[in-house]
């Protein structure tokens, strides 16, 4: 038997939460508002930027998308985040991916100030947060602890397996589970024997971005997996980095794709507005 | 047999290189210099400021020693690194720990100017490092891979296990292997099965601070260990965190204590002071 993880249960409490938040906040005559900056025409990346956008104002935040044209050149990109960050009505800032091409997310995000960079897309924010000094996570990475938690999954002492090292998810997960005690495994794409790593892990996390990269294999009986991953498929769905169905009956609990990570990920970042908006970070 | 793994070679090259290019340096009018703010009358740091500042003076770098002494304030110590960052004749600047109770050296070196933080204690710098932005890494994380790499011992797709999660050694050291493309695991105090885990690994990374932490049981039959610990004894000398006893015809190389990272430490710091000088960060 293998639990669906989901989270929209957690995404839909979350929402609640923020909703009344924002709610305050807009009575107190500090109506939260996020700004999404865009330099990108790709259709999956406008397709998400509207689906926070959508969630950002049924919950009472106000979002503006800053689109700057797939043109745009790395000093107006960092020019407009620098604005951003000064600008005392935006409590929040999201750098959208990808960027044109050359211009480096890390590079530009750095002029995102750390009290408003609600994606932790900041290195300053990723520095704060592996030395432990307040800061932003990158809501990715929190969401798969926040759905772990949800699920009542516990992490001290337990083995996870990450897999994938990049500095938006698999880097700073890595730090959000030892904060937790978790004893920490970071695998790559350069991982000699993948399966025989992953397949000793309690917990194994899969955020490549490679559609069926996991199966039954790498996965030992009873394990929880958690599937990051959002692929488009080619009849317009989404699919994850796990191959579902090979997983089913081996894992011990599964998050799907859609309806997993993902819903929690928005709702952290629209939560990470409220809480830069009261000032919190 | 167990090959011993010394790092005087790696250090007596590495000073020699920096002393040319302090050399040159000082002839073309820019005499490379380093601060060591120090906050503490502990007797182990007063006795490694020394062996910096002699081996820092050897080299042809000045060497300041800043002593606020050991009642000194948070704000004594952040506006002091502040002044330092903005003085133009200092090149790098070290703030030396303990800290006096309740400082956090990492809040504190938020204000050492990344561009002169050649230890790597910045969060900013941290955050640099793992989001692959030019930034210099904390000297004694940097000193590991800098042995094994002196020593031929390879880490494309090798398994490592480094134990100890401080955000001065094991976070950012984590981060060096991976860059390098190996498999890491974060082990520490709550890991549940500490043997179990380390003795999986092709290298072994003891960075705990904690006499005979890693044993026989720890290490597989031809691993390599690396041993960062120096846990002063009580006839005045030095041990590391491994068991060399024990570990000694199990462990393919061990590096000594004293005698390895220790001085490919100190001789990194000197040659992130020549670059900082050269304007390399």
């Amino acid at each position: 038997m293998t639990t669906s993880l989901s989270g929209k249960e957690l995404a839909s409490a979350l929402r609640q939460d923020v909703t009344a938040r924002a709610a305050r906040l807009t009575a107190g005559g500090t109506p939260p508002k996020l700004a999404v900056v865009v330099a990108t025409d790709d259709e999956g990346s406008a397709w998400y930027v509207r689906s926070i956008a959508r969630s950002a104002e049924k919950a009472g935040i106000v979002c503006d998308i800053v689109d700057l044209g797939a043109d745009a050149d790395r000093d107006a990109i960092a020019d407009r985040l620098a604005e951003l960050s000064r600008d005392r009505a935006v409590h929040g800032i999201i750098v959208q991916t990808p960027l044109p091409t050359g211009i480096s997310a890390a590079d530009v995000a750095g002029q995102v100030a750390v009290a408003k960079d609600v994606d932790g897309a900041n290195p300053a924010s990723l520095g704060r947060l592996v030395a432990g000094i307040p800061a932003f996570a990158p809501a990715t990475a929190e969401a798969v602890v926040a759905i772990l938690d949800h699920h009542h999954i516990g992490l001290e002492g337990v083995e996870v397996a990450v897999v994938g090292r990049s500095t938006v998810v698999g880097k700073p997960l890595a730090h959000l589970l030892l904060d937790r005690n978790a004893t920490v495994t970071v695998c790559h794409s350069r991982t000699t024997d993948l399966p025989a790593v992953t397949s000793r892990a309690d917990v194994v996390v899969a955020a490549v971005g490679r559609p069926s990269l996991i199966g039954a294999d790498h996965v030992r009986s009873g394990a929880v997996v958690v599937d990051v991953g959002t692929n488009p498929t080619d009849d317009g769905g989404l699919v994850g980095d796990v191959d579902a169905g090979a997983v089913t009956g081996k894992a011990s609990a599964l998050t799907p794709v859609p309806g997993g990570v993902g819903p929690v990920t928005t709702a952290l970042l629209l939560r990470h507005t409220v809480e830069a908006a009261e000032g919190q970070v």
